[in-house]
């Protein structure tokens, strides 16, 4: 079973009764074959040519990098915009999605300095974060996965999957996040665009 | 230099700038000792004599088991209790502070599927969790690691300390707490009462 299948079979959802741990290994061999890679802003990551997305641990011996997240419960949505998402909001591993995006980020000090409430004001009042995301569903599938609690080198980790003709939408939602005050406070970004490799 | 003695010295906030790991291991030998143990609902843990708390990873052979979890940012706090809170809290490891508890806790599938807004308000608006606890401040120095997203059995450890003579007002604390509509929500929680051990 490959790993595209294993996560498909087990969906994971933002407020599920679990946490759930993701690996994103970084290798010569995966399923998914790296087109390109962006760093916006921050250190870089090693040049790999394939990714591989796990459930749970990943040990094999060749990753250049791993990153590792958990998909956990909803921390700024409000009850009827997560109705809105639950709606709109498709499942990973669609048949035409055959492109994904990684975009792993860092947030500063000063954004984990601010109580709930200024987070939230920022990331919807101003920014429009779940309204903007709200526009490209069901186009774009989407699953955040958190790793600062972790003590990884990012905060968050974001895995978009999406249709190759809707890879110029994918462009918009990113340009129309980055535009907002909410990015001031983001100091890594690093964007991977994948392709499914052949048989995965 | 004791773990007292190096917890002290690297005071860890909430909202400070980088996450930062705790371990909790129970064993036979250790700076507190265990009291009493009461599992208030769900399982109980295996019973020790002692306790020993590590800021990061903690490897110790002899432990009977070891709880983990992060300071990390604030999840419900809106800026003016912030203040309140940051004006009245003590630090940990105050010479007259040689009591202390662990409460470690999980919440059940029902929290973690509620929107954020939706928790904030049985935590807030209808529990009065912060406004509680402010009233024990300072008597009472207190911690929260969030354990969830690392997988952890517990969801939250809580770290409190204080001095003999506040024994009963940090009951009172809890029993306050514990008659919230939040409670509804709690499906495992165990409290260790501790004494420091002599020459820790």
């Amino acid at each position: 079973m490959t790993e595209r299948a294993m996560n498909v079979s087990h969906p994971v959802e933002e407020g599920g009764p679990k946490a759930a741990l993701f690996c994103f290994a970084a290798a010569d061999a995966g399923e998914w074959a790296i087109d390109s890679v962006e760093t916006l802003c921050g250190d870089p990551l090693p040049v790999a040519r394939k990714l591989r997305v796990a459930l749970g641990g990943e040990s094999g011996g060749d990753a250049l990098w791993r990153l590792s997240g958990t998909v956990s419960n909803l921390r700024y949505t409000k009850a009827d915009e997560k109705q809105a998402l639950a709606v709109r909001s498709p499942l990973l591993g669609r048949t035409s999605s055959v492109c994904a995006s990684l975009i792993p980020i860092r947030k500063s000090a000063a954004w984990w300095a601010l109580a709930q409430d200024e987070r939230r004001t920022i990331f919807e009042e101003s920014s429009r974060h779940i309204a903007v995301g709200l526009k490209y569903l069901p186009a774009i599938a989407r699953r955040l996965h958190h790793s600062r609690d972790l003590g990884e080198p990012f905060d968050f980790l974001t895995w978009f999957e999406f249709a190759p003709e809707d890879a110029s939408a994918f462009d918009d939602l990113l340009g129309a996040l980055r535009a907002t005050p909410e990015w001031r406070y983001v100091d890594r970004e690093i964007d991977f665009r994948l392709r499914l490799a052949p048989g995965a």
